[in-house]
């Protein structure tokens, strides 16, 4: 079988550490070009492969007919690029957010349906091996029904990831759309949805910029989430962990409790009523290939070879946003919001 | 000095495991009167001291006029019985949740006033050790200011805690008024107020009986806080902890992050940003000591024989039910409500 | 219902710390009868029941008449009271090894087939949480086909649990038939045969008397055993463990490695050639209660109750007790021993 | 002095990974000649030395006349090599197993013996840091005579080990005459005759090829032995430990047991009846320097320099040899194998 | 054999503690005779014996005549009793320190000798396991020459240890002469002359009351010894260590170090300079049976019994009396004091 | 402001693993010259810089009128060579021991005042984050008075430290003219001044050399110090600490004991006689930056820039370095020595 052409759009801190990187090592890609507002980061990514830069996106899709891209520029621009392209016949995944606006999410599942591509969402935290763990054990049954939870991503900000520091898109609301709750936030509203196979009934946030100067931005968000099943939790994303990082999500069940990412040790860990403790370690995958391999793009090349859908579809991916939009509601409105 | 003539109004759970006891062992205190509606309860509490037995508590402060009163009963008479031993002219220490209704709590501090005694709320959570050395931190300034928290509180249920287990009090509504919100929230609600030494601004909440049969009152809340200086943070309070039992509560700062209550061994664990990490274990007291004594009655004590009026005054017990009747509220309503 | 009318036949300790306790706390018995040749031994245990004891069993099961029995007998005596037990129409629990030959026990299925009533051995090491865990994990797959295999019991001797101490019928060949063998090594061939889901083929063993004075029997075993799957393991059992006591069993498996028992926090624990570690802390039950209640009686009961054949069958218990029986076949002839 | 003209025949992981390192460092030393079939692997390792290559040991015996040679070659031609190295006049260190059949070892001992030459093998573990402190453990006497005893050697398999991965002679039974067993277990049994300053009286053993594909050398042997003293244990080697690798051995004693190898942290522990326990790490220099210096080719070296047979004699390589041996004739006859 | 008649002189703690108790288990002993110039107290320790009380010693010694005596009073009367004692004929068992004086030291020798009575003092830090294990590592040589040490025993003073509490005679002068020197820096310098098999050649000190209150005994005391070997140390006695108690013995040796009494888990340490680590458990028997059992009592019993001098002999205690003695000398002239 | 140009002089161990590396971080210094009588050392020290290597630094100082310099040479040389530094205008910023002698201090601190220089003396444990954390704690009265203690510094010696190894001049007196009490001991007598905020009264010392060959200088040192406030504890120096290296404080005061570097994880510990325990990590800072940046050298620069006087001013630095000579002189005349 000949290689999937693969074009990457926006050379940012995650193109270069996850997207690139993880095309490379997969046998079925062969990255051809890139894309870059600043045509020196998309030549410097280019080089290595002889692959084509570019400044302008659309003159890429023209020139290069990729067979898929990733779409990793600012959030801002994801739905524009995402149905630009696969308006271009390229199937597409896109980083979480995948969008700014629920309008802007309906229309690239539309365009993605209509020009038969694929449409895939960023959404990593599904691959993590804890998560998977949890979520095996969740359908074991053992805990019984999940009845209040608690989950949280917090760290102390863009500004020591993003290849510009302090000067990122991250903190310019006109390409970030949103801060905390963007970057970390819809990680944990996609996890939670998809851990408990159960979508979120009614949304409640405080969201605000209580830290970081100079940018209008949220920072620290708050929020409450009730569940269709009744189950009703907390969802926190935050930059303003300067100590004290968090990625962990805890679930109190009928049965007991399950704990992940609370412990450096055993990343998942069941303690039930009856006395028994569960302790799984596995995160030295995580640590050594994950780390490098988020599964994300394996994932979307697979579906492509295999011509399967996407598991994080775009529909998936416009639910989780939908999340996050609503506590931006909520806060805008003093009001909880319901979805449907 | 003559003792302090004191009687315990209701006999359950809290008076025979704390208020009794305390007063025991109190050096100032005269335990006289013990009122019950099951008579015989009463009785028993009595006996050992030689003290008078009651079914009625208007009886006994006609009769007993006594020089301070407990009162231990179900939530929804914590105001009446408040005041009329305001109108006998005992001073009152009123177990949390302090009233029913903030109109309530206002009736029973305007009563205290007016009778010129004083009223006390059964907050405790203010004396323990990890919260004392806390609050000493904080006010240290090494963390800097507060930016977001967590705060919660939760176990399985009152049923292996009450005398009367299953069949307690807790469970009917319309002698609890509230479940774990009343239980557990209140206490949170308070100590975040003193340990931040700051007011809740906003709150939301989603409150629910989640688990539990036979009853309609709250066995789980979850809700969001926005305080004056800005922070913003959850409070959660839970019956439904069957397993991963939690008082716990945590300060991300400005130069770091402060745990209480999460680890066994280390009660409070400071973490900065320049790497450095304190641990306090002060809980040996807790454990030994504190268990026993909760110091609320000795402090109620303090302040009648040196004539202080209580830190934890009908005040200050008034704004910490005023934070959970608006998480009920928003409830209720589907909206944010503002605290004045 | 009415109960069922239950006699214990020997009253050393094994009756006294298992069968006499979880009988009396099982709701469906009666404990009628108490038979032992020291008639005080027989009295004393009767006494708290109101029941009859007996020195002569043949006596008791004429006059008695019980619907089931416990034999709790030195190991000689297992086959001839469970015969004429099951002659006399009761139900018969006998202690492993449930015989001293296989004639025996082929003697004993067949007399329970013909009175119609059960026969269940009490191999108690398949009901311990631990090992139900670790069958659980070998059937969901995870681990692959069991490679190799080292099971062992070693503990300092019977001179310290027998009610006779050092004059325990556990040295008397006449009446023990068999040491460390009868006593610990039928436990293993049982739970290998069990775990594995899986017959034994081949035996080989070395048995031997290398420590215990005044005694023939055996103290120390190490046999090996191949499996039909084609396993090969090693099996271990011994008196003469005066420090490092060991109820341990490690399966190495395609996958990874299981290994039960040997950690003093986590009773199983399963390493995985992928490098995930799943930890099972489940001698909290093992402790607080099967230390009381083995499961065996129990399950006896339930199933005359429900009138279910028993899981550990006289034909199960025949197997377990062929592989102890072959490996004194090896130790006799230099030879290693095929079973059917 | 001048120094001692070295030959290494065979060129292969033991030689790359021990015998050409430590020969190196050691001052006596001049590395003359190395020998490999594949003369390009000779060669890689003559340049640094300025030595010479050849592909013919027989050619280089007679060119070099080296001092002293180590026989690195596969099993089977341990003997033939070793001769006539001997006959060469040169002094022999011979990798383990020291022959395939005891009428070779029995030739290579004469050979030796006839041209005044001494020969030493390879047993390493002699030398290991925990084995020489259990040995002085066991000659104080506080553990008093050793009971029972489990020695193992497994792990993965030499597919990671050899220089030509799953290509490896290792595989190929012409060559290596043994695997598992070769490669593992003969070290164990040397190992336990020399710890227990005891010969093996009895074996058999289940020896197979368990898991390992397109070869028919052994990758799993379980065994059991009985010493001359009495004493009886297990023996296990194996290549299929692909999790849960173990080089343990464990004595059960009169006064209490002593474990080597089986705790990351202490390689030796001695549990006594008295409760006292005593833990020895010993491994620090086991990394830093056995991981390099095996002790071997230093004493090797120290025999040659000072005239001393060495300890690891032909004849103690015999016996060891003898007692793997054993357990195939064993594994062959479905007999009980005696020695000598 | 008849039994060894004896009796204890002086009834408070340690006679209690330890003499009474350990007699008592001993099957060569008889006690007959209680002296305590608090009668009443002499009559509740006779009392459970059948034995005679009495206030005065040489009325008993008159009346009594016992085989052999413990002489437990305050320090100031133990050379006049004991020499009683031996002109009465009584083997004498003298508790630390021996005396007050060099010249009563020498009396007490002498008497004994005279009346050919066997002397022994009461040091039994000699018999603790760890101290034990620590002389038998330094007499293996593992560790070379001792060149420093460090030695220190400090704890909150006799007030929770005396029967008399706060009002003990520890604290009065006239009776006691010294403080905590006496009652811990003499074990200590006992422990070291003892475990480094030499002698104190010089000593200085600082020795104060810096916390007590109403006492003019010290409680703190910081020496200096340097050993006839050469090496040098520090000793430490304290009364004042309210928190951080220490009874520790540290060893810095030409090849590693050896630490006592510094960890909780295992009670001697050994760090060698070549990266090894003994680690050596030896408290098992310290707390179960030493906790009773100090072994002064039955190695004195043992001396009478098998007519052996005691290894803990006058002589001895003088010599580790005379350290302290030294101490007290340079505290007062402000000089090094020089031991012969 | 122009840069402060600062000369070197002495360019062994400390000035390249100190003062070289922390001038070069200070954005304020300019580095013009260095000194050796090696002239090569000099001139590798200052080819980085471009500045000029001298071996006479009286050459130095007229050709170059540094503004600064750091006396790095032998500890005789220290006043001699500051002395001629501040004559020549520079201010002086010497190692410890400041000086040989009382009167050299003397003549020292008059030099810098005669010609406005400062002087400082590099005690660098007064910057190192635990002993700054220690200090706090002391400060805040929660401990209460110190009564004793214990500070030890001990190392295997300078000879795995100076750049001539076994060759250094530390081991030569005429240049060293101390050994570890130099090294070592005046670290300390410089700390517990500083940590007590209190004067020594009275020394006593033992010295000698128990364990280097060919010196004659002290590499182990035993003293004690009776403090202004009645403290009584030890200070102990050595490089015959060859295992269990030691830089440790202890302080047994009123209300608990401070450890400080007893703990590899907890620099300070605080243990409360109320039970509480206070864990401080304070060594991260110590380990990733201070390992770099002692404080000394920033403290220094820091005083010049802002003609602050320096906290460890030459008054300090005698007053540290009298408590040694005092130790000497205890040894030399065997009387205990008072300090003014």
């Amino acid at each position: 079988m000949s290689k999937i052409r693969v074009a990457v759009i926006g050379c940012g801190a995650i193109a270069q550490r996850r997207h690139i990187i993880e095309y490379q090592t997969n046998e079925h890609v062969e990255l051809v070009a890139f894309v870059d507002p600043v045509l020196e980061r998309a030549e410097q990514c280019a080089a290595p492969f002889g692959a084509k830069a570019y400044a302008d996106y659309t003159v890429m899709l023209k020139e290069i007919k990729p067979d898929a891209v990733s779409v990793c520029t600012p959030n801002a621009t994801h739905a524009i690029i995402s149905i630009a392209a696969a308006e271009a016949g390229a199937h597409v995944l896109v980083e979480k957010p995948m969008a700014s606006t629920d309008k802007e999410a309906a229309q690239m599942i539309e365009a993605a349906k209509k020009n038969g591509v694929m449409l895939m969402v960023g959404h990593n935290q599904r691959f993590m091996p804890p998560h998977v763990k949890a979520k095996e054990i969740l359908k074991s049954g053992v805990l019984g029904k999940v009845l209040s939870f608690r989950t949280s991503f917090g760290h102390p900000g863009p500004e020591g990831w993003s290849v510009d520091g302090k000067e990122s898109w991250f903190f310019r609301k006109e390409e970030a759309i949103m801060g905390a709750m963007g970057d970390l936030g819809v990680h944990k509203s996609d996890l939670i949805r998809w851990l408990l196979d159960d979508e979120v009934a009614d949304v409640a946030g405080f969201i605000g910029t209580v830290s970081k100067q100079d940018t209008d931005v949220d920072d620290s968000a708050n929020c409450i989430l009730r569940m269709k099943s009744g189950a009703i939790g907390s969802l926190v994303a935050s930059w303003t962990y300067y100590k004290g990082e968090d990625n962990s999500t805890v679930l109190w069940c009928e049965n007991g409790v399950m704990k992940i990412g609370t412990d450096p040790e055993d990343q998942v860990i069941v303690e039930l009523r009856n006395g028994n403790v569960e302790r799984y370690k596995v995160g030295a995958i995580a640590t050594n290939t994950v780390q490098v391999t988020s599964g994300v793009i394996d994932e979307f090349v697979h579906c492509i070879v295999t011509n399967t859908p996407p598991s994080i579809s775009g529909e998936e991916g416009r639910k989780s946003l939908n999340v996050i939009l609503a506590a931006f509601e909520s806060q805008a409105t003093g009001k909880m919001i319901s979805l449907n």
